[in-house]
């Protein structure tokens, strides 16, 4: 049995494990990601601990040892897929990583930004298994992306494609951590969700009475998951707000469809975590602002198979598929 | 020498033209493009008659008979690319182009979408040489687009990938004739020029009087080459109302870099012949809202080398890439 080993780096945790070539995971483990304070040289002792971590854990439960190293990462991967161009949640900025690590880990090493480690995992083992076109949206805090077409990954000239969370749906809007106003994730993001949430509740709205009394009148607890929970305990004030997420999805979506043409949307990321809550109002007006509609046929919008672990399983099978052929 | 037939269906007009390898037109004709008040079988009489004639204009000026006839058409082709799906100035719905043209022409048929085949002219030929990964814009009455990416156009799993014209810039914006409210070529296009400078003449603007005194007072006059002739000779209304149109196209090329990351936009069509009247506020705003500026390398952005020919070019290029490849 071939197996490989794929990390995720998110934002908090660095998350690892062995899987096979069917993308279960057979071992794993975890770390804190490092604060960004921290110097690169840190995310890298991280990662080569969690190397031989894994390696240790397979030799002791009689697994083949790993031939692979898959990563992905939580930022901009540049083309050549050696280098992290920019990792807003690390300290990196040009980072060598492959370079770095292949210093300390002796095996092959590919890098990959997470959601199309995320994406690669849907296609090969999950949701978007089958299809030839697809596009992923990761809707956590933000909302990330990342596009299949014919099969391959669609990286961009400079490696840094899919960032559909920063294409403006509202001129002159909400002003957006990347400088700008009106980009997608302010309207369809945990963030998103979360700040309408406070806002209803901070403006003393009777709409936001029960959401309150859920969270005992402490307006810090309205996260995601919470509100979430609320909406499907029928709070028609929390199933209002994820509709409103929802629609926003929905238009974007429309708006990529329009653009690229896959045969369907994957969506992923904690705030997917909603199901039809989320996905039921994004279709609605996915059908009603599609262009060309009823002249073509419409791409699905369906849930991520993986949640938290897709990026791992991704990272695991792209570093299966590049790592044990010729470079 | 190859040679290759090259067809451009237009709204108006169907041009052709019998082009050698590097895309340069030996000889060429058009007709009037059939009123879409016509069965389909009328306008394949057009294209066999057009085929006819040039095969008769190559060997008349001993030019080597052409091998392949590539189409464009404006319209939504099928990925088999046998069939139009949709196109919207003819009479086709789902009409099995290839096949009926191919009892008919004794030569191997490639049909294109024709800003798919306008982005594989500047690509082979012209503002995109040397790219990988291109995106082209034709600014017209609307917009049409189509990507290029690792050297390959990107089609979309039903074919239909590339319109660009109708992703949401501004919601509840103005009615596009797709159905829609806000769609970017209602604010970056001819028509979108055209509609402006008439609202300001027709609301007696008193910006407006220089640009109606330059077409007699006539307002039908105020076409998109005649405002851009008016702003050429530094009227600063006309040069205000391009601005607009180029802040736009800054706005959605935004927009696309964050999606593709391609290397170079290139800009077509008609509203493109104004120039950097067009493209300097472009650039402008492109540079003011691209995503992630600052941390990755931006986009070109330049005007196409070929003009109305684009799609003739590309699509002679593409019949003879794929019409002489075995099947």
């Amino acid at each position: 049995m071939r197996t490989a080993i794929g990390l995720d780096i998110g934002g908090t945790k660095v998350s690892g494990g062995v899987l096979d070539e069917e993308g279960r995971i057979l071992v794993r483990t975890r770390r804190d990601t490092p604060d960004r304070s921290n110097a690169p040289r840190v995310v890298e002792d991280t990662l080569v601990e969690v190397v031989d971590e894994l390696l240790a854990m397979a030799e002791e439960d009689g697994i083949d040892r790993p031939l692979t190293v898959g990563i992905g990462a939580a930022g901009f991967v540049a083309a050549d897929r050696s280098t992290v161009v920019f990792a807003p949640h690390l300290s990196w900025r040009d980072e060598p990583l492959r370079e770095s690590l292949g210093c300390r880990i002796d095996l092959p090493i590919t890098i990959e930004n997470d959601a199309n480690a995320a994406l690669w995992a849907e296609h090969r083992f999950g949701a978007a298994a089958g299809a030839s076109h697809a596009v992923m949206i990761t809707l956590g805090t933000g909302i990330g992306g990342a596009i299949l077409v014919e099969g391959a990954l669609v990286r961009g000239r400079y490696g840094i494609a899919g960032e559909f969370g920063h294409m403006q749906v509202v001129p002159g809007g909400q002003r957006c951590e990347c400088g700008n106003r009106g980009c997608w994730e302010q309207y369809s993001s945990g963030n998103a969700l979360v700040r309408e949430a406070k806002g209803l509740a901070m403006a003393h709205s009777p709409m936001a009475t029960d959401l309150l009394a859920h969270v005992g009148g402490d307006v810090s607890r309205l996260t995601g998951p919470a509100i979430t929970d609320i909406a499907r305990c029928g709070d028609a004030t929390a199933i209002e707000l994820l509709a409103e997420i929802g629609h926003w999805l929905g238009v974007g979506l429309a708006n990529l469809a329009a653009a690229l043409d896959p045969e369907v949307f994957v969506i992923g990321g904690g705030v997917s975590a909603a199901g039809d809550l989320l996905l039921g109002p994004a279709r609605e007006t996915f059908a009603r602002q599609l262009t060309g509609r009823g002249y073509r046929p419409a791409a699905r919008i369906t849930a991520a198979r993986f949640g938290p672990d897709a990026g791992l399983i991704g990272a695991a099978s792209l570093g299966a598929r590049e790592g044990n052929s010729p470079r």
